[in-house]
């Protein structure tokens, strides 16, 4: 079992009420890999500029789980920045600046190498490029994207031509009642499902999850509260990459499987927005995970 | 076992994007013995004005489980009046107008026949009547209270008095950052335990309950999502209700007893916004809330 992902490698610069970290490694590709790894081999596509940190690249490449043979360096091009500042409201990022750079002509290619991947998450790209990252493959087991505003606002007919083709689709709250126009979550959720995808996954940031399937029960489950929460940057993209990676390793899509995925993402996220960037999701033990695990298991038990 | 109240009862106008209710009944000691009348016997001290509708009066005293003994109906008084707009988002009114009338002089007298509750709820009013009333009776069993913004920013002394008599803090999410002035929830639960209760609920409207104590595990568990809510007032007194109705048949406090307790109260919640006023909450069979209950396990089980 293998995961492609297909996303962004980013330099961010994050500011909050306490500190400033600049130009620290991002992206959604990042996050994600970071976090499927701990479960699964993961294979990354992605570009970035001549300016990318040459130790960023080692420790992507060092990490025993990740092959980035699909991380394109552009030369004489830079690495897309991302600006944003948690000072005023921890949860809700102010984006300062973004320079798409290599980014704003991103077109995907997937390396021979990679075709074996049984599953593939389309990390939040324009969602005509997701659609052609699925004509260069043959079709993995598990197809599972994510989006964002922006591309709702201004390419819905792209996004749900992508929506028709994927298993997963993985939205944060705000999002999921934009893209189907209601103030109601869980009747975003089931408008959303009836747009194509088996599973929709709304990420509800501190508050939490709300999975609607076609054919698996519902559930929900609370974010693991942190006390002291530092840099949420990337948390959904870390929750996917735990949600994917679990699941790759298992068998059988079924209620059981798809709710423990939905804790491990959980759990993922909660290291990721412990530290800026992936200094602490970067450095976990297996075990540090399953005594999380454990303890999210207690603290939500009835 | 059963319950004192002490709070509200209201004559409520609301309107949402669909409808509007006027003078319905509402109020927090309605809504809190409603929902707590299906677990208990509740004694109720409320004031009225002589316009309180006759058929409200004989509905309360309809009811099986509810004693309005304890309510006041003051001559030549006006009833409590709150007129609120949830036209732009469900889950945050908008107050257009609020007439205490009779309740601006409210001074609750505990009626000698309710003096062997064994469980006591404070509703929101001046932390000072809320202290003023636990001098009247002996200690119960549990005491738990509810507050709001304006005492936390008008009478924090008074209410950090309070709490150092109660033993269960409801509290929304806002209110909690507010008054232990942090924007992280975990960490203002954890400041407002130092500040005296025992137990303290956080209640995050559609995103759930946290509940953190001095002595019993804490735990999250989710609201339970409806795809059409009529009308969420009253649903933070509805939950109280709940949890304190199903406490007071419970031999013990301990981390399954409250746990329970407070997937009742969600469960009474969910009720509650299916209607305006008590509709909803006011026609339930036992069975109803059973079967309910058995649904959120099943939505939550990992």
């Amino acid at each position: 079992m293998s995961i492609l992902v297909v996303g962004s490698v980013a330099l961010d610069t994050i500011k909050t009420a306490f500190s400033e970290k600049i130009d620290c490694l991002g992206g959604s590709a990042v996050f994600f890999s970071i976090s499927a790894s701990y479960f699964a081999p993961v294979n990354m596509v992605a570009v970035v500029g001549e300016d990318f940190p040459k130790n960023h690249v080692s420790f992507l490449k060092s990490r025993k789980n990740i092959n980035i043979s699909g991380l394109e360096i552009k030369e004489s091009g830079k690495t897309f920045r991302w600006k944003a500042s948690y000072a005023c409201d921890i949860n809700n990022p102010q984006t300062l600046d973004t320079q798409l750079n290599v980014f704003a002509e991103f077109n995907p290619k997937i390396p021979e190498g990679y075709s074996r991947s049984t599953h593939l998450f389309l990390a939040n790209i324009d969602p005509d490029l997701q659609y052609r990252v699925l004509s260069q493959i043959q079709r993995p087991r598990v197809i599972a994207c994510d989006s964002m505003n922006y591309w709702i606002k201004t390419k819905k007919p792209s996004l749900e031509k992508l929506l028709k083709n994927v298993d997963i689709y993985f939205v944060n709250d705000s999002e999921a009642k934009l893209l189907a126009q209601t103030g109601n979550l869980m009747k975003a959720a089931k408008d959303i499902i009836k747009m194509g995808p088996e599973i929709v996954v709304i990420k509800k940031g501190e508050h939490g999850v709300l999975f609607v399937s076609k054919s698996h029960p519902s559930f929900m489950i609370p974010a693991y509260l942190l006390e002291n929460v530092i840099d949420p940057t990337g948390a959904g993209d870390t929750f996917a990459g735990g949600f994917m990676g679990y699941l790759s390793n298992q068998a059988r899509l079924n209620s059981s499987s798809l709710r423990k995925a939905a804790v491990y993402g959980t759990i993922m996220a909660s290291f990721a927005v412990e530290s800026f960037s992936v200094e602490r999701l970067g450095s976990l033990k297996k075990s540090d995970i399953e005594k999380r695990y454990k303890e999210f298991i207690k603290l939500t038990r009835v």
